[in-house]
């Protein structure tokens, strides 16, 4: 049975028809849900007509299951807030959308869906329990404890990003308002600026890796700090929970040789003595298809 | 119908005979299992002499349940390991006490089962996740979620007194080998440290309280100094988990009203924005019997 599955971001939604773990048929569009001001209706509209026209071409379908930038209240599918869409509130979203599509309709955060796809599918395999940080323009990311995706009193669980680094004074300020969150150390945002306030250079993460790799000290350093700012919160996540496995996706991960090894020091050093060496911290096999891969577990 | 609830400590065990969350007889009696060097025979004789004398006395008790010093596995009562009697590895404990009973016993880390008490029974009752925390010596707790004691992939989690408050250089030494845990700032052993380094007397806690409250700046400024580093550890659970209800428990809540606005203020101060002034922080309602309590529930 093929279940469509659905990354839904801001601008553009990704696709794909799923069978049984497995991608069929992958497509991508535009769609407009950046407007702030999107109302609860109009975002009902737009995804419905998306979702039809779908369905219209493949009656083999018989489940849709869907990523989504917002806090959600358990596995209801109910969405509760999403940050960058403030007119939305306290949203019946599976269940509306179910009801204009005639179909069963699961939706859960996005980063957590990337987690559950990479338990079930890739890098965390054979791990009942699961923390994975999604290292992008900011960073956050999905717990998965005893095989259950776990979302919070008020679906905002893993604000992973924002566990603090440095309680300095001189912390760096976070989007968040807030300073020394891991996210104003370690995200591609924060990288590129660390890169700009010491070379005077503005440019993006990739070609500052590249330029870590010709041997660019700063370029390697702000990497490699990156890694142990990342590391240092992954211990404090391991000292709650006790979780064996890390997994990490999203674009920087591209710059792995330099960010692993830093993370998984700096880990160590700031773990209680019988955890040290026990904490698997793994990148991502699944990449980009994580988000789709577990939207689509979610109809299961 | 009764149980039988047990706190065992080192030297001492608390018993009581519980019947439907009520506390009808207490003994205390004292035990050696503070021998470092204790064989898992000469507990399991120990603690089995120990219940079966009470055993022998009433024949309403049903069951056993237990709180132990030690990490155990999920639910099963499987003893992995006892942080004070190194000789203990991998025992089998509430199935080797049940077989010499012949009764049903549940046992579970002791910090965990006062969580369990103050969900059920205490300050935290209502809710379905709880952060519960122990302020002694050393500082602990347990963590229940969706209504179900969580215990990790090796019975470790919630090893709240090891997350770090300062990653600074000058960083305070915590017990374990590292620097800069809450547990160096908060726990009745650094504040007493911390009261002998700046006013030169070495006294305990309660007497350094009674000081703050007659006016000593150096006694006050170190309790609000540790609430303040205990508001900011629970703020990265808080930010982890999404947990609005924390408990506190031990000897140090009897300076709550020093310690409470400290680390509600430091707490929110490290919270993203939509999460602030939503957490509530209380006092244990139940204090030494949160432990039996939870216990008993164990045999629910």
């Amino acid at each position: 049975m093929s279940v469509l599955a659905a990354d839904i971001g801001g601008t553009n939604i990704r696709a794909a028809v799923v069978r049984n773990g497995t991608i069929e048929a992958e497509l991508h569009s535009r769609i407009e849900l950046g407007d702030r001001n999107l109302s609860e209706d109009a975002l009902i509209e737009r995804l419905t007509a998306f979702f039809l026209n779908i369905l219209d071409e493949r009656d083999d379908i018989v489940a849709i299951g869907a990523g989504f930038p917002g806090f959600f209240l358990g596995t209801s599918g109910h969405l509760i807030a999403s940050p960058n869409l403030p007119n939305l509130h306290q949203v019946d979203l599976a269940a509306r959308l179910s009801e204009r599509l005639n179909i069963p309709v699961s939706i859960q955060n996005d980063a957590l869906c990337a987690a559950i796809g990479e338990q079930q599918f890739g890098a965390g395999t054979g791990t009942d329990s699961l923390l994975h940080v999604t290292l992008g323009t900011g960073i956050g990311g999905g717990l998965i404890l005893n095989s259950a995706p776990y979302t919070g009193e008020s679906g905002m669980a893993m604000e992973f990003g924002h566990l603090r680094v440095d309680h300095s004074d001189h912390a760096r300020r976070c989007g968040c308002g807030g300073y020394g969150c891991v996210e104003a150390y370690a995200s591609a945002t924060a990288i590129t600026e660390r890169y700009f306030e010491v070379a005077g250079i503005r440019t993006d993460t990739e070609d500052i890796y590249g330029r870590a790799c010709k041997g660019d000290d700063d370029a390697k350093s702000i990497f490699e700090s990156a890694g142990s700012y990342l590391g240092m919160a992954i211990a404090e996540a391991v000292k709650l929970l006790d979780i064996h496995t890390v997994t990490m996706s999203g674009g920087l991960t591209g710059a792995w040789p330099l960010l692993h090894p830093a993370a998984t020091e700096s880990m160590d050093d700031n773990l209680i003595p019988p955890l040290k060496g026990k904490i698997r911290v793994l990148r991502s096999t699944l990449n980009d298809q994580a988000g789709i891969l577990g939207a689509a577990a979610l109809t299961d």
